[in-house]
């Protein structure tokens, strides 16, 4: 079932991979028939509600989520299949992953009753969109920078602040809102909550797809509340306890980005090797020229060591053994290989690299963004600091 | 009147350039209040017609060509200045460095009196826009490779192939074409020319504006030639020389997009530079942080030996001194730069970096073919290493 | 005593201490009580003979060789660890892992049962040194190059010729000597064979131990043969069969190389994160500067990915299944970060680094031979590429 | 014998060799007959007496410090001629450069006319070898740290404390000690001298010849002071002042240091080019192998490359226009190339490049320490980063 078991190191795998089995190639071809849609979704700026309802209808959403609450209930190994899967079609455009298994969650492990019942079994049909949204403007990745704020009123709550970068921000139904609810806490760490928005509420308005260097059928967007009144059953688990709620799933979003860097390095490869094979200069193949077998070897080695890393966190943390900072260093390697692979895959394009019609050309500019969000690179190197220098 | 005279290691360089003579910033004022229309022209995926003949109001075009030739008469450090101060504005839609001082040249230094008298005015006024055709489809850098073949018929010829990746390819009045014309000749350095072909002859069509990861303002197209008949006028130079003309003006070219690597690199250290000094991190500016710091300075530092070597290059050249190895040592050293430059840089505007609106995205996507473009830095060293190793 | 303890950040499965059975800190205990010798050892460049011996009585030789070819009949996994304490320890002097298993292997695998029984035992006790002799003065890592020749004589052959840079070389009682025997075969492939040349041998003299820039306690010699008489029980395997063989052994070469790689890379990271973490700079702990922390966070990652892999790779190789191509990726890529993790521990010990008396010198003068004895790196990229573009 | 002559691709202003007058490789070239004594240096552990004053003889000593106070008068250019000189011969063990060039300006721009005329005609002669005494144990680079302390004792001062890693240190006749004179001092800067201490003066003591990575012939040692009564003459310079005159000096330390990495790279690429030239493998030489000379372009390039910037710099001092970031930039960046060079270089000799007997090897050593003395690259990189970000 795991996409990656052994992909790393034995001689089979040194070809694409068709593996999986709760989740198959033959589960996941019919919903890529829909790819064909790329070009319209990046012209759109993002995907079509339709391709949501299909995936959902497929069973890719919500892979990872209890049965008992309205999941898949398969393990966080098979929801790796998704989004490898999604990475070796070149398809970055869908926020399924971070709907899966970033947004979702947070509302299985600490929602109530009733919002488990309200929400997952839509966003597991694809009819319900999941953003969380945690950067403002002028904050970046530090919580201690966050200005938005849920004043109490009463059992209600009402809502101030602005929100950026959020993907699937542009077609989220619901996104989870991280809130200062105590500005005298005596750390930020002590007065955060986090509150479910609706789509439609009043107050809280969608600003508009932010134009990236990527990611062009990804819905990023920026998000307004003003004054919106939020009832007693908006907020996700206890008041000021948001903080370690992040602190307890960053780790898997920071897992999720690395597959997905690993996958799409394993995607880039792929295609690069075929186009260096059949590719003519000075009359022989480009792949023939000893230059270009070295970068091949070398890059192919470091795919093949960071997929041993990243089986090895993927098998952890189907243990739940899987710790902050391991999670940060698959993060910040993986992000920064696929950035290093892409530049090197574009340059053995030549020209064609640079053109769009070319997935290398969309896989590069894709990958910019990965050691940036989910918590900068440097931020990741912080945290992993932490761990070995302690009070130093 | 040199741009760069001292910028590399006196202190009074550590901030941005203001310099130069018979080309100042004054000259290039006016001419940039046009960059308002930068989103236009993004979109539109072209500059304007307008543009160009204000820049050649402005004396921006030709500048290095004799005067006796219809040119502005300056040297070639007087046209770097025009190449650095349009990196300095982020524009890289305009391809007047490619017209002035790629294109031109081959006229200039090849061309019969008629040949100049029609064409040089024209491109100086910016009324001719000039482009050069030597990429195919599945050619790459490699002359080897051409395939687009002239053959004779009477006095006229009759050219028939295609060309691709062709900046100022969309909207060029003329373009060189470099074709086959002795299909027999023992090397294709024996068996070249090069013609000039106008807009509007019969047969030669435009494909399509290549759609791209960066330049988003410039018009590099495919160009189709089916049964182009060709005076003897169309011919520039000598029959079969047209190899020894490539060999003779290449390092022009290469030096031309080194310089503009370099300014580029300058640009995006003075805006990030500025960016971090105000973005707060954590209670402080984020160019506080020890990190960040030795970022910035590693970067400098490699723009400053970076601009000591192009200035010393540009010196060579305009001495006649500039060898082809040199010529390709500045050309993958800077474009390397550059990259590594725009990456960094991304990284230190975190999210915003990856947005559109922010000048240090632009200058990050267009400076990805910098490496690929102009010969791929592969080429170069295998024109510096023949340099090296001589026979072996 | 076991220093990478804590060096996983998360997981105890990331060292391999726990997979040795037979071998455990408690056995390596006194034998590291020898180390107060080493700068005894690096003057007289050779450890003793007596620390051979100690080392076969504390059942450090031969541990992965089968128990009915009279080794300790233990597996690779256990061999590994004799292997890491070794370099947890920072002692590169005594070439215990080449002699256990990368020579013995050789006799086990194709000796006759009179050959297993003459020299296993031996070897196992530490009373007889192995050795390889595959280099040759103007030959490297390129076996076609191999000008060692012996010529049959009756039975008998009669060996001539030099080899260099043999590990064990001056101490080695037996030394297999890779040696052309067919000089009209086809391909070097089908003309090699492998010889057991005792010490002592008439004809076979022992050059000099050389002068390297580390592993200043290791007897690398030169050995030359002179009409050398062997009899017809010296052949090791079968006439002309020797390139197979060596084929069929040098992954595990590799993967030996790789995991002294890897493990020194853990004993320079903790060595370092010590100093750091005690030595003052500007009134603080040199741990303390954020530059010298993300530092620190890189290695550690680097190193933890490359664990992954290595216990991957040790892992497949336990059962047979480590392919050549995955070994040479082990053996270049652990190789190379070794080299970058010793010369930034250098730097992070200033002037302390480069003093003989700290241990990181010599880590970091050791490291300087991995990437090139065993194949050069380049030679595994070759191997790797390969396997990638097949025939192109 | 000059090494350069051909090291920049296309230009001969290039190299140093022209700008010198007084110093000709024909002065040069009986000095170089000395070093048939390098194996025995080494094996000693530092040069002979015999050496220096034959350097003297040669005028190689204090070229550039002015002829009325006694020095040979000629300019840093071409004092660079020497520093070169020596690099190109690959010979390390004399410390002319830290004599000549960073030692003797303290004195020639601070001392008094008799400290001058005690001292500058005998260094000049090679009789009296200077040395300067800046790092503490437990204290690197930084001069915060200082803990060394002199105490008024009348017009006398009692000396007390020790000093590490001092070039020049055991053979040395006088040497410059950078001293607390004031603890009361708001900071350190307010309150450190300098004191010129003879060889010999009751309490001074020399404690051993380091054992270091490389720089074998370099009497590199411990100096201690014990009650050391000096009298009012010994003052250089002013009380207090110390800290100003280290700040001015500190430059063209960084300067020298910077060009001798540069001369070493020239050196050690020119070694691997002849090198790669006659050696064979796989049936051609491995300058034939197009890995290998795209790394012979990619070294040579940045050789290129940081030799203009060197050059500039050189020139700009020279013109007294050389500022402190900017010699902090030359120095990191030269030593950091030196380094990478010199690993590059040991790789393409393989197994040859590990031993002690190949230039390289050496060269290889000898490059480690660059990046660590004269204040360590991370303090260069600080130096920078300060004109970069101001009072951020």
């Amino acid at each position: 079932m795991i996409l990656s078991a052994d992909t790393a190191v034995s001689s089979s795998d040194w070809n694409k991979l068709d593996l999986c089995s709760c989740i198959t190639a033959e589960t996941y071809e019919p919903f890529c028939s829909h790819t064909f849609q790329i070009n319209k979704w990046e012209k759109d700026g993002q995907v079509s509600r339709e391709l949501w309802e299909k995936a959902g209808q497929q069973g890719l959403l919500g892979v990872a989520i209890a049965e008992k609450h309205g999941g898949i209930g398969a393990d966080i190994l098979s929801s790796a299949v998704v989004w490898e899967e999604q990475m070796y079609v070149n398809c970055t455009g869908p926020g399924f992953s971070l709907h899966s298994d970033i947004v979702m969650p947070y509302i299985a492990n600490y929602g109530t009753e009733e919002q488990i019942k309200r929400f997952i079994p839509q966003m597991v049909a694809g009819k319900c969109i999941g953003a969380i949204a945690m950067t403002e403007p002028g904050a970046g990745s530090d919580l201690q920078g966050v200005r938005t704020y849920a004043k109490k009123d009463g059992s209600d709550w009402i809502l101030n602040g602005s929100k950026t970068f959020i993907t699937n921000g542009w077609m989220c139904d619901v996104v989870i809102v991280v809130t200062v609810t105590n500005r005298e806490a005596r750390s930020p760490a002590h007065g955060i909550s986090l509150f479910l928005v609706e789509n439609g509420t009043k107050g809280f308005n969608k600003g508009r797809k932010l134009n990236k260097i990527g990611l062009k059928a990804q819905d990023t967007a920026e998000l307004f509340f003003e004054d919106v009144r939020l009832p007693a059953s908006a907020l996700l688990g206890k008041e000021n306890k948001g903080f370690y709620y992040l602190m307890a799933e960053l780790p898997q979003e920071r897992l999720v980005i690395a597959d997905l860097a690993l996958a799409s390095c394993e995607f880039m490869f792929e295609e690069t090797r075929d186009y260096v094979r059949q590719r003519k200069a000075f009359g022989k193949t480009v792949a023939h020229l000893q230059t270009v077998q070295h970068k091949l070897a070398e890059m192919k080695t470091n795919i093949c060591v960071g997929r041993a890393f990243l089986d090895n966190c993927l098998q952890l943390h189907s243990e739940k053994r899987l710790d902050s900072p391991t999670a940060s260093m698959a993060k910040y390697w993986a992000s920064d290989l696929q950035n290093s692979v892409a530049t090197q895959c574009v340059q053995l394009h030549g020209g064609s690299g640079y053109m769009w019609e070319y997935p290398i050309a969309k896989a590069f500019v894709d990958a910019r963004v990965q050691p940036i969000y989910g918590g900068t690179n440097e931020i990741m190197k912080e945290l992993i600091a932490r761990e070995i220098v302690g009070d130093n």
